[in-house]
């Protein structure tokens, strides 16, 4: 399809088919930018945008201003808007951090043309259903899109390859004590996620806090001089502060470019297999990710939990990839 | 469609266009069989069956076999089959109450024809599209189509008539003292119902544990020397024993023949409006229907909830509907 | 102790030595009443406070002036001051059914003496040990003392003859659709008491919503031309409105009169032995009494539960007995 | 009351005056040796043994056996029975982690006498009237002891002037991957105590987990040559090895030391100030102590939390102090 494509030597890999469903929202667009231009490596077979961070006519929409901001690599990518609240509770937002629309950068393209008319669940089932065992799900928002698809239409379990998701957490929240943002908006999907035997892997807070966006990364992201790299520095810019004077870091953590890069570079974090609940009733624990990192509940893992990531080698790749959008 | 139809005089008002979603289930079966022979006040659109008293695979085929029954009047009536399992927990069937077929009875005939290749949520909301405000969902089982159905296309809400569901209770509960089992299997469906906005209509244990089908009733039923009455009769039959030996009562009661009443014939039963939730916290309460009868908690009213019923009325008007089936 | 007392034959039991618990409170203030009145069936050994209508000063406060209400009767029956909030949640009052004071009647005496320095708490445990086998609790309030009695004293479990508690439900709760009041306050002691292997009987709604304090009854109560029938008139008048406009009754419930008539006259009401479980968990359900009418849940049953009520003939024994006061 | 004590120079503040509450419990018996051994900084006013570890006959008698450890210094310390059981839940125990006595080394001495007759809650209550603003309570177990007395007396929350609760974790829990065993056991008396306004530190597993009994650790205690330090060698080889094969430890954690000794040496630990909250819900937080590290929640903070220990310091004391025991 693009013409870098054609250089691969036989012996690599072809692309991992891959479906983002998010909440874009702008760690959202810089991981998906990290996947549009990581053309060797992964196939965007489309976005769905689900209700999260911003409502689901902003994340729709943002899911075409990222395609336009990639130039050629989106081009053909189509998107398509999901389930715009959670299975049972009202909505939450998250506009404190990622601003009134989900993507605060000045001078962003316009999408180049609409959502398609099918139902991002309904373009979920239909992809994996076409391509059995063959496509990956990375999911950087609420689980809402991928639990309906999973709910509707059983048989697609044992046919997706893996689900990547951001989300979760084996230690503190950040929404609450106990709960990260995604897993907290709609607990009750990331409970059928974590009980339908996909495959899954789990990129929590535990280790997407020590990915940080610091103002030396920033500005190499700026530096690479192109609209690509100029939005995601002034993204994660703004989204700093909160991640300074709350969690005393250097700069706004890059959740969802790792999730992404998890995805097809697993090498970049360490890996372990567990047993994880998620919390459902009401109270001070709503949406925490209960990880069994000791086995006392004796019960089978079902998800690898990333517990350690190369961060330096992470960042290495975001920069390089970033680099090849206009 | 049928010939009794073009009898009706100009005043009287359409026959209701009606989907009728449950998992058959013996008293589904009855009622499918009331609505059936009730051609001057529901058009039957559809069968949807869910899983529930008995697998997903058995309810649909016993959507089938009700079809078959009826003879004519369900020769051209599609039927669907829905989800296979409640939305979060695990499912749970009745087959103690309802025979491991969900319709013991012998001699019943077999499925002219398979089921419609459409998910019945697919069907569901492309019919309520197709005719804003005009469609009625009759429920009689756990809520899981429905509650996918609202949260797949949530621009289907307003357009719904009405929704009328047998379950839940004011009081007691059958499966556990505190829930009535269609809102026990699936308690976050129902809960996503009830906070739906849809019109509602509830039809609850406290109203239908006093529809009995007593010895009399069941020999008035055979009476009626059709097959379908012979059918009803001896499906009655099977369950009696359970609400004898549990509740003191003189036969089973007629659970769902009562919401499908209910739906054209309002009048058979005393309605309150009032406000109704769900509880779905795991433990003691799990899929009690909160009814604030008292109005003491100040959240408005959801549901119309059944608080009485006219019992000889309404068997008399299920006798005369059955009697005109083959 | 009192004249009318040496007139009984030897054939007549001993009165019943009990402890009334509660937190008056105005149908505790009548239940007591009616318990002074009754010397023949029941030795009054102490009054023992509880917060619950209104905080533990009021209610211990009240405790007195009941005592000082009742003249000879209560002239050496001591009371006490308890626990002061419930086990876990935050307290919860009922004044605007009980009034600021929780006795809203004009007119009535000051406490004649001091209540004791000894806890409610350990004078139960105490009193309790002295008589093995002998003592009866009645209580008409949230059970936070006894609660804390059986678990600083286990030893005392099988010593106690009886509980009697006016609280919870078989069906409608009262401060909220799920929940009494007493149950509600704390709903952690009254699972305490429910799983600690007393004789238990429980008086509740179901059956003290059907005792109502109509004009005519309170008439009567005036009639009787004593300081007891006008307080107690008066106290009855107060809250008839709330029963009259929220639960469409004619006049108050007489709650608490008549579980203290159980304690001694249990033949005025209908039991069912059953397994009772109060729910602790947050949320809609919080403080029901969840009771297994059906026997669905193959648990032993733990309580006498009301069912059924002699009401007319409670009414008879109230008024006779609050006529033998000054 | 020792000789030793009559050598502090004037400046030497007086020994902190302390209630020691726990489970002995192998853990608890080496922390009340060093509370023993420490008697320039410590005066154990007594010993209260509550259930936990092993039931109530087993934990009082622990109480006695280390006080005869101790010889001189624990000649005249009193010690109590508590509660034998949570306060709602059931009980559980960790025999399989501290043996089937609690205390699993060969040649420990017998109590040198009997329990006191009071009970350990009104020990409590009765101490802490009588030295308002002076008694510290080391908890190492369940806080059902602690949790009685403040809801039995409430006047004594102001007059305690610390709390100091080996439990609960900012991270991972032990018995279950969300509680530490001590909240797990008695999860409602735990949220009591958090409640109560008293202050609090709270040595979480997130500390004590880094503070293990290495095998040179061990080799020192044991080299010491007196009873108490083989004992104690004896006592933290036993579970060294559920520690080496669940967590990957070198050796048992000195869980209940660790809070010993932060009652005196504070310095020894980092402290944070947060909000705590305790879940009493059922399920799988059921325990947790949600530690509002970052200040989400806006609640007001209730406790100290121990987020870093100076571990070889903290062993040194330890080794110190066992020394001067026979
Ligand atoms: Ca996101
Ligand atoms: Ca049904
Ligand atoms: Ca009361
Ligand atoms: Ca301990």
């Amino acid at each position: 399809m693009l013409p870098a494509m054609t250089d691969r030597t036989p012996a690599r890999p072809a692309p991992l088919p891959v479906i983002f469903d998010g909440d874009p929202g702008l760690d959202d667009a810089v991981g998906w930018l990290l996947a549009l231009g990581s053309f060797e490596d992964v196939q965007v077979l489309g976005f769905t945008a689900v209700h999260g961070n911003v409502p689901l006519a902003l994340t729709t929409r943002n899911a075409g201003v990222v395609l336009a901001l990639s130039g050629e690599a989106g081009r053909d990518v189509p998107y398509f808007a999901g389930a715009d609240r959670p299975l049972l509770r009202e909505g939450v937002t998250a506009a404190g951090v990622h601003g009134a629309t989900g993507l605060p950068a000045a001078g962003l393209p316009e999408p180049l043309r609409a959502p398609e008319a099918e139902h991002a669940v309904d373009f979920i089932i239909r992809t994996v259903r076409a391509r059995p065992g063959e496509v990956t799900l990375v999911a950087t928002g609420p689980l809402t899109n991928v639990a309906l698809a999973l709910r509707l239409a059983p048989d697609i379990a044992p046919l997706i390859r893996e689900i990547v998701w951001m989300g979760g957490s084996t230690g503190h929240g950040n929404r609450t004590p106990a709960a990260e943002f995604n897993a907290l908006v709609d607990p009750h999907a990331a409970q059928i996620v974590f009980g339908a035997g996909v495959p899954l892997r789990m990129v929590g807070l535990n280790v997407t806090m020590q990915a940080v966006a610091t103002p030396d990364r920033v500005a190499a992201l700026r530096a690479l001089g192109n609209r690509a790299g100029a939005a995601c520095a002034e993204l994660l810019t703004f989204y700093a502060g909160v991640y300074r004077d709350r969690y005393g870091l250097s700069g706004g953590a890059l959740h969802d470019p790792l999730a992404v890069a998890a995805a097809f570079r697993p090498d970049l974090l360490d890996w372990q297999s567990m047993h994880v609940q998620v919390e459902t009733q009401e109270g001070l624990n709503l949406g925490r990710t209960v990880c069994d990192l000791y086995g006392v509940t004796g019960r089978p893992a079902n998800a690898q939990v990333a517990v350690g990531v190369r961060d330096r080698e992470f960042f290495t790749l975001l920069l390089e990839r970033i680099a090849r959008l206009p």
